[in-house]
């Protein structure tokens, strides 16, 4: 199954070896299905499978709920972590080192590297020179993989079917990742539709337009959100990223613009969702959480699971010496 | 016996829900009993009984001892640790998540969370929405259960009872935490007599004086720290906190004036104790360290105890999956 | 093998007590050369003879290469960590504690504890009141007794030798603590020559000097980097701490003036090594990395060996309760 993962995909990397998870478009469909039984014969478990392992979590910018998250999967299998929390502030990044040294360094002590960085690629470099097998945690306007993945298991759990989806995203199409790296997977399946709801300034990108054409994937773009609502069976609801906008005016400009309130929630067909890769801050109201079509909570128990997967998957071909 | 935690004294709060540990009221004396006795089994102690559970060291600002010493009575336990050690500067709070969505998040990756807060009230809002225990571990100008718990534990190993104490409070009563709540929990016993000795502007508040006339138990307030060192059977000595003060001049001032040297410890009756919630900064001189009255290194042991029984409580009624 | 660690030669400490690591010179030879038989065995292994004991890891300053060798040693052996990441930010540092007040409270809650602190001299304080081992893991200007032992033991393996050695430091021999706590280290053994290679300004001080006269090791200095590299067995390359330096133009002067390219590795006689304690930011170029003599990655797989061996050897004989 480790093999499956690197057959390589849409953009994918020839420096990237066995094992390692960089980009969404790696995955054939496939090696997602076996990932995602996997997931579902995890939940509830405790085990000691990954004992004697040791994952390293390298994080060159916080990212709690994901850290977290990778920790708690390894634990709940057995296995030990280390973790650098902060590392752009980390004394060795201070000195100048470079990522491939560091990561160099960290494959005498562990037995696979989950790694955050602020730049895009920055998985792709490491996985270059790493001999243990390193996990893309988000890097900068790159890739999320986990996420992406996540995202499709908690569609495939809530909605029983990864093929005949009607999915719209809404909010920071440009810039927000997780919006981005789910429809490159979703491309993978059958009789897909997106709708793309946003600001004329927050559009979807051209690169991925191109590809969802290329993969026979139709969609359309709108800023009608109401009629989007109605239609979807998912609805991906993403947080306008303060981080992004030049000045707090900008920010507040179209942070009010797109806001799932019980109203409109409550409009979705039967058995649609609504999820989100969190933190939310106000972009779906308080009054959604008990909503039958809120699943973004869910979500993150998905998350686990798919990360246990992974981890497993990854490491638990290899015995403990 | 987590039943038994809840029974609600005092100000307890209806929303708390099963297993949690938020204020030092909830606790009725035979509970409080039964977890001694827990604690006093576990001297010693390395054990697996919580082998495969996580405790999620939630802090929102940084508490070192307290946060190593929930991590090593859990480590003592066999169970595993995932940490936040400074959650304000953490993403998810950055970019603006609530403390309730964060809990829900943390729900999924942990089976108790331990949480530390700056805000009052804090762990009881997060109790609210948490499906697994929450254990506040302070919260701001609030409560710190788990510290009035060791330091009744302390006194219950050192003098060997809970009734019948002639108690101190000496420093900072009106802002510092520790002294308050050690009073609440007191009060739950018999034949208590408290000293007040502070000066003028950090004496005890009246809310615990009206709480004490309610539940029989005695005080004075003086000024006289000599006298109220020959009579005490316990010295609860705290620090002056500078945190607390407008000006650097107006802590000096402050700083000063209660400490406890070697003359003073001598001073003391046969078996008495001084106690401190550490750290100290100068309020009790070096040379008090080994004086048989001084316990207060003691006590972190002590407190390493009462949190391994309050863990063992919590998870150990549920069964690895 | 724990005693044989205290026989004390060169500036020891009488108020080290039984199990403390705290500088290079109380090592003897026996004592070095069990820990490298112990280290050998140690090789890819994966156990459980520490389970049930915790390692405290107090870090007063970011270390993160040497923090995450410790704690992936302690859980190579199957013990746990608990860690302070950044201790002089801490709350008990902040609040005024003092370090020996901070170990006795530690204590309590690890076996063993790691230590890096900025000033020299912290961790022989902390092993004066300490009742568990304590291990240097570098403190300040003083000495980082760990980083010259898996220096040693790199030469060993790679050199099958630690008597005869022609070793060549280069770079900053003045401020640079990894050369000089090695220097101490080789005194210890037979037939050794040194060569200094330094600018004027970062030569090499007069105490080591007197003391390799003392234990009988003959030294030569020079600014001529091509002849060391000709004639040595081990060149020790070190790093130009910017940190040291006042001015940005100051550092840049002496950054660039011993570098070790290809050509000059080519150089080298046969089976003759470069090492380096890292991180490395320039000082050896990029193109040596698979030149047969570079063992500096290999030297941090040691590393992790040395610590599995001192952790184990510190911890081992203390039986589990």
């Amino acid at each position: 199954m480790v093999d499956g993962m690197h057959k390589g995909h849409g953009r994918s990397n020839a420096k990237v070896g066995a094992g390692h998870v960089v980009e969404t478009q790696q995955f054939d469909r496939e090696t997602i299905e076996k990932l995602f039984k996997l997931a579902d014969s995890l939940e509830g478990v405790r085990e000691e499978s990954l004992k004697g392992k040791i994952m390293a979590a390298l994080f060159y910018e916080p990212s709690t709920r994901t850290r977290l998250s990778f920790e708690s999967a390894m634990l709940h299998l057995g296995g030990s972590v280390i973790t650098m929390e902060n590392g752009s502030e980390s004394s060795s990044a201070t000195k100048g080192e470079t990522l491939e040294d560091s990561t160099r360094v960290v494959n005498h002590y562990a037995d696979v590297i989950v790694m955050r960085h602020p730049e895009a690629g920055a998985s792709a470099r490491a996985a270059a020179v790493s001999k243990v097998p390193v996990i893309n945690a988000g890097d900068g306007a790159g890739q999320h993989p986990t996420q992406s993945l996540l995202d499709l298991y908690t569609i495939r759990r809530e909605l029983g079917r990864t093929d005949d989806i009607r999915i719209a995203f809404v909010g920071d199409l440009k810039y927000g990742r997780a919006a981005r790296s789910l429809g490159y997977l979703l491309a993978k399946f059958k009789n897909i539709h997106m709708t793309f709801v946003s600001s004329e300034a927050l559009k979807m990108g051209d690169d991925i337009k191109t590809y969802l054409k290329k993969h026979k994937v139709t969609y359309d773009e709108t800023e009608k959100f109401e009629d989007a609502m109605h239609k979807c069976d998912v609805m991906y609801q993403t947080r306008i990223q303060k981080e992004r906008f030049a000045s707090q005016e900008e920010y507040q400009k179209f942070k009010g613009v797109y806001i799932i309130n019980r109203k409109l929630a409550d409009s979705m067909k039967k058995g649609a969702i609504i999820i989100h890769p969190l933190p939310r801050v106000g972009e779906i109201t308080p009054e959604v959480d008990d909503s039958p079509h809120a699943v973004y909570f869910k979500q993150v128990g998905y998350g686990l699971l798919i990360r246990m997967a992974l981890l497993k998957t990854i490491l638990g071909g290899r015995k403990m010496k």
